[in-house]
């Protein structure tokens, strides 16, 4: 039989069913789909492919999902660090964004992370910032997956006057993407304490009518509790569900802040949490109860946050780090496994994303989102056990190919749709014009 | 006036003194040491190298010193992973020692490990396992520094049959070693719970009268402490204060497990602390108490511990998840910045090692022992604040080059001393037999 593309890998690592790791099989691809997974010597007696290519020394994974960023902050990676959360948002961060926030800022920042996600493995994000609509159009451009934001604060920006606008804008982006297999929309409301219950509540019906996610920064900090607390009388995460807005739909960020009743209430609600372990250290801002979320059978996804606070969109790190900061705070090496880890950065993004039926795992019938590992250097050597390999010793810089809905977009470790010389001198541009501001 | 080598740099960051970054210096070198250190217009009217290397894009740090890891253990990577402690141990990993240790064992492993060290940055490494003078050997074969431990425990093993004999083998190592300029040795008794107390006082009498340093795993765990206490009736680090061995001497490896007395003491003796971040929370071990550390002037240095724990030896990942890890422990962002981490996984190092005359810092007169990291990927853009970028958003696979003693040993991201393909198909052969023992 004839199909596009045959991928022969060393060992290939499907995420559903749960910790299994098929060697020397191959993965059919047509039509942007998957289309058999088979042993190698099946699978070339079976198919005659346009493409076929021999990962020998590899493992192959389902692309990685990276369940939060605000991509185009990239061009803000590493202005300012290690310093309390609110000197950096309020002298550094703030009001760098309220200089340079345009539809070419996002649209260079954006073709950064997604030049640095592709690179690193990660076939879809999750995004939240101003210009949506630009952030969609360049990565489609690209043949990379996202889920775009439509953002909504209490505040005027670059991108919207208002509540009012904000929706408006949000609704014609969501038309725009209409249909569109790469790009979806959600619905992203900051955090509670940046929007305010009107538009909150608008934002719950369009969902349920339209079908859209919302996409949220929720209890990121003890301090938003406290605040929450003083301003509307109960914790933001009550607040939220008093307004009809913990259901599967929900796409809770961070959520380090978590009391028993609310955790058995995100279980109960069927609400996903986006965890970005990295982030939440770098800025101090407490720890998730992941180990405990996953037990009561809560979607728990990963994010890397924006670059801007991170300092990288590396989900392989995100991996190890959620592994092991969950083994050291519950102090049982047992915990959160290297299947369980892996699982968090494919399928329960896209669960969580709302798009489980198109990507996050390799299976017949979903879209050929694929990254291969290259396990052959001395720093994965020998390999034991694949699975565990992935999430302990490698790193994304072992990433060789990548592939979107059939797309290779990475080949050899080449960008094939972006020209990265330009994107690199484009962010040095950036650069000299936003130290200079810092500076002021 | 003629040099051997001149390097050209867009940064060069010595990391003494402090926090300082210098924009397009060279460092010129002759004689295997550090002979200037001056901006790249002046260098190149003074002297007239033999070699010169210009790194447009890159900083040149001090090459990291690894302060604690089992080199040869890199056989075992991922042997066993996601059980409690005594189960990895006892199951899998004290089986496939007992079985596989030999001369043979530890020269393939250690050649593996100093590929692994050297390609992610590395120049220094302060080793505990059998069979040092292996280790010695092929690490000065490759041209890599390192201290090796003269090991130490009460039950035999294929080194030794006992405390007489590997005192009496460990000093032999030393003798051998003598006059290298590129292995020193350290005493390294294993454990409070592993050594007993003639061996530890033979120890530090010969510690003092040959000015060798002690390099000991102390405090790993609660159950350490608590089985430290029914044994002997005191605390583990109590017991060694009181056998004389809490000097400056002292590479106190892991201390999780610290009350303030401790803590306070081990300011007071002037001993080093050696912290592995990621080991103690793979292991779950518990939570090293580092900021209050540093703040008591003890001197921390970052260890990768052995690749069969953790999975790999990428100090680079340690400074990150040193810095991540004390932030969010101490609900302050502003803690361990950037500076503080490089300098534990650099000078501190070559501190507690008793090596700071020869490497650590660039300066003048020290070892040439240098590492190049290339910021000008996708991942590293923009470059606001290179000594940020180094620890918050660049990975070990940024290295290009390496010196140590002047001697370039990874030339854009090759090694120049060692056979990789040869290493590579030495540790899958390593692979084949392990596993099949491990299955038994």
């Amino acid at each position: 039989m004839n199909i596009d593309t045959l991928i022969n890998a060393r060992w290939v690592i499907p995420v559903s069913p749960d910790n299994l790791v098929l060697d020397d099989h191959s993965v059919a691809i047509q039509g942007g789909r998957i289309l058999d997974v088979l042993p190698s010597p099946e699978a070339r007696e079976k198919y005659t492919p346009t493409h076929e290519q021999d990962l020998g020394k590899h493992a192959l994974i389902p692309g990685l999902i990276n369940a939060h960023t605000h991509a185009s902050m990239s061009l803000l990676r590493g202005l300012a660090d290690d310093m309390p959360l609110m000197t950096w948002l309020t002298e550094h961060i703030w009001p760098a964004e309220a200089r340079w926030i345009s539809e070419e800022f996002v649209a260079d920042g954006t073709r950064l992370a997604v030049a640095e996600m592709l690179r690193g493995g990660i076939t879809c994000f999750n995004d939240m910032y101003f210009f949506p609509d630009v952030t969609g159009r360049v990565t489609a451009a690209a043949g990379m997956r996202a889920v775009v934001g439509l953002i909504m604060v209490d505040f005027p920006s670059a991108w919207a006057s208002g509540p009012d606008e904000y929706v408006h804008r949000g609704l014609e982006v969501h038309d725009q993407f209409r249909g569109n297999g790469l790009i979806t929309t959600a619905f992203a409301p900051h955090a509670p304490y940046s929007v305010s219950n009107a538009p909150l509540e608008k934002i719950r019906t369009l969902s349920d009518e339209l079908d859209i996610p919302i996409h949220m920064h929720v209890h990121e900090t003890n301090e938003e509790v406290k605040q929450g607390l003083s301003q509307y009388g109960n914790r933001p995460f009550e607040r939220l569900d008093a307004l009809g807005l913990v259901t599967p739909a929900l796409m809770a960020v961070h959520m380090t802040q978590l009391n028993d009743d609310e955790l058995q209430r995100v279980a109960d609600a069927g609400a996903s949490v986006i965890h970005c372990p990295e982030s939440n250290l770098k800025l101090a801002s407490g720890f998730c109860r992941v180990v405990e979320l996953l037990e009561a059978g809560v979607n728990v996804a990963l994010g890397t946050d924006g670059a801007a606070s991170n300092n990288d969109l590396n989900l392989f790190s995100e991996m190890r780090t959620a592994a092991l900061l969950a083994k050291g705070l519950a102090r049982d090496a047992s915990v959160l496994p290297a299947a369980q880890a892996l699982r968090m950065a494919t399928l329960n993004g896209a669960i969580a994303l709302g798009i489980a039926d198109q990507t996050g795992s390799i299976e017949p019938g979903k879209a050929a989102d694929l990254t291969a590992v290259d396990l052959g250097d001395p720093e994965t050597q020998p390999v034991y056990h694949p699975l565990s390999q992935l999430v302990y010793a490698t790193g994304r810089d072992k990433v060789s190919d990548v592939w979107v809905a059939g797309k290779q977009l990475l080949r050899d470790k080449a960008l094939t749709t972006m020209d990265t010389e330009e994107i690199l001198s484009c962010a040095q541009e950036w650069r000299a014009r936003i130290a200079e501001s810092d500076r002021e």
